[in-house]
């Protein structure tokens, strides 16, 4: 199967030893872990095996594969064409010396991850996908894409507005008009108001899912660790929809009866965390491991890998296709991408998770040459402090060679929150 | 005067003090100068003397001054509402302690410059101006007015596409129809059909000015210095418009003796070089100044300061004003910023420049943390060698601690081109 694929066979058995031995390390080892956890232990374990056959068989059976690099890409009109919708590896570096040679050193790490997991033939994901989705969210991106097209013979590339203002909507309609159509060519398959309302209805519910999820991290003690949570947002962009759902939805039913119980990971009153920032995509689970081993628990991920990406339903209200589109529109361009300027929303949100999961501060994890994240972390940090909210901003890649470092600052923070 | 706009007076006398050492040794040292460059040394002499109390005379008689930090803002529709538009200093470091409390460490020169004038109060244009116009270009740019607008109470932000779509060039004129409300409403003034004919043709008579200028160096050996044509690019953006160009015509006029007599700057069949990238504002003058006294000299800039921002007319056949306004949108939609994607265009800018100017080599200039220059670099040094063409990718920022690693550079390569 790797061999079909194009994957270098030698490389990928080092990438998926290294994942292996990481996840053991950090995953497993976790005290008091929900039994529901097991269903994750499992897709992880094949994230480059059983997932990888079933998108084949989905390929087979005539259906079309899309991979994603952003939240922005609407799911809903992928599957409502009969197409499935992966997100793209992008937490680990690969190949790094070849991938400097396209982009500058000055890249950050999330960038260089996609190039470098392309470079070195180990992200089946990738080389499964019948059309990669760029899209003109950061410079970085936006101008790494056009690198990617020499790459790959299947990218689309969508335009993104940069203000929240009428033109930004049209924009944004437009570009989702326009996925419509290219799915539709790619897949044969014309999508109707009933697969446009079950694709919503399926994104929803995964959603909802995820909701619930997070609404039950509000309990003290907490009843799944931030890096269990972290780990069910990660795998929200692989499963299979449904099946994801159900699985999520069957460890809230566990995590329920926990907080009956006063069951947590870990004890009552330990100091409470919302992460803040970049994306965090698999095996990117540096941070969360050095927080939760310091004597804290992470509540909530302000992220694209967390309820920036997940929050807001789809309204599901519409008959007719433009009805659902605009309903579509109207939630993807509520976003609160730090591309945005001005971006007040997700200060606001930042404020509402804090208040909700009763955190008491904020880690502000920024991807070390992202420019809007590390740019906006300023003013966050100043609002924040400025209500009595702690916070700390980290600026890291994903190398281990600061791990030392980072550690003994969230040590002290969390010190000074306890 | 000083103390009115509110500047820091003995800042402001240091900033001066720097400026003027560093334009005797870089520009008054120089060989076989056209005598027509003593009107630039006379405005530099006084671009915070006389021209700044020109600013204030015009304030006082009821016109507006506007600021900007981007050939993106159409100078047209300032002059047609009755406004002076100028640049906005940012060539040089100031006050970097302060602006890093601020801005990102990993933030381009340029940007933290145009911070720490305004920090350090030794910007009089900045302080003479009504408006501050910024605009969505880059990340580093668009975040940054977010906390620019905190520093200054009159920033007004234009929105700008990142591709040049149907919907990119929408946006552009939606964004210039603000733009023009907004400094009528500032100065009182409606645009007419003739004031805007008179702006049109003021703009077009400062940049076809610059044209010739640019066309005499194509003459070996070149009649002017690159440092020289470099400067009177500079002063585009500060000076009069009609005494701008009518001082670049003189210079011109004497230029064309010089080549009839075969009189240059250098010898004849001195090493050519293109300079393309980022802008170079006053007094940011190193690479260039590097350059030329390594043995080379510099007969064009692919830049916003040179054919970047001044190359194209706009069309002025226009009768109304939105036939006008339409004109304006097609001259701007055509520059070729990095921000856009993709940007073709430049590339094949680059290599008619070097064509056309008969170059020997590009010297590609980025700043340290400007993404898209220096990601468009890797590919357009790559393009440029495929063709033959010599290319140095430079990256640097506006201190002086690299400069003889740079000289080094520099040396090397002109070597290579002799």
């Amino acid at each position: 199967m790797w061999a079909d694929l194009g994957l270098d066979l030698e490389a990928h058995d080092v990438l998926l030893g290294v994942l292996g031995d990481a996840y053991g390390k950090i995953f497993l080892s976790q005290a008091n872990r929900p039994e529901g956890m097991g269903y994750f232990d499992f897709v992880m374990s094949e994230v480059h095996g059983l997932r990888i056959k079933e998108l084949l068989d989905e390929k087979k059976a005539g259906r079309k594969i899309i991979g994603s690099f952003c939240v922005f890409v609407p799911e809903e009109i992928a599957l409502a064409a009969n197409a499935t919708l992966v997100g793209l590896c992008s937490g680990a570096d690969f190949a790094l010396e070849e991938v400097e040679k396209l982009l500058p050193r000055n890249t950050c790490a999330l960038i260089k991850s996609a190039f470098g997991f392309k470079i070195g033939k180990v992200c089946p994901y990738l080389e499964s996908a019948d059309l990669i989705v760029g899209e003109n969210t950061c410079d970085g991106k936006k101008k790494a894409y056009e690198s990617l097209g020499h790459l790959v013979d299947n990218l689309y590339v969508m335009d993104l507005p940069q203000s929240k203002s009428e033109n930004g909507r049209a924009l944004l309609k437009a570009e989702y008009l326009r996925f419509k159509e290219t799915v539709e060519n790619l897949t044969g398959c014309l999508i109707t108001p009933e697969s446009l309302k079950q694709g919503i209805a399926t994104v929803n519910a995964k959603r909802a899912a995820i909701h619930r999820l997070s609404a039950l991290r509000k309990a003290d003690p907490a009843p799944i660790s931030g890096l269990d949570a972290l780990l069910a947002n990660q795998v929200f962009f692989y499963d299979n929809p449904a099946r994801f759902t159900a699985s999520v939805n069957t460890i809230c039913d566990e995590l329920e009866k926990r907080i009956d119980t006063k069951t947590g990971v870990f004890p009552s009153k330990h100091p409470r965390i919302i992460i803040s920032g970049c994306p965090q995509a698999v095996p990117n689970w540096k941070l969360p491991m050095l927080i939760e081993t310091a004597g804290a628990v992470i509540v909530g991920e302000e992220s694209c890998v967390g309820e920036r990406g997940t929050r807001n339903l789809t309204r599901d209200s519409g008959k007719t296709i433009d009805e659902m589109l605009e309903a579509i529109v109207d939630r993807y361009f509520q976003v609160d991408c730090a591309i945005f300027t001005p971006n007040r929303d997700r200060l606001e949100h930042i404020q509402e998770m804090v208040e909700n999961y009763q955190a008491d501060g904020v880690i502000h994890y920024g991807l070390q040459f992202c420019q809007p994240y590390l740019m906006e972390a300023i003013p966050v940090e100043k609002a924040l402090e400025e209500k009595g909210i702690p916070c700390l901003r980290i600026e890291t890649d994903y190398s281990m060679e600061d791990i030392g470092q980072l550690k003994t600052r969230v040590e002290a923070f969390i010190e000074q929150l306890s």
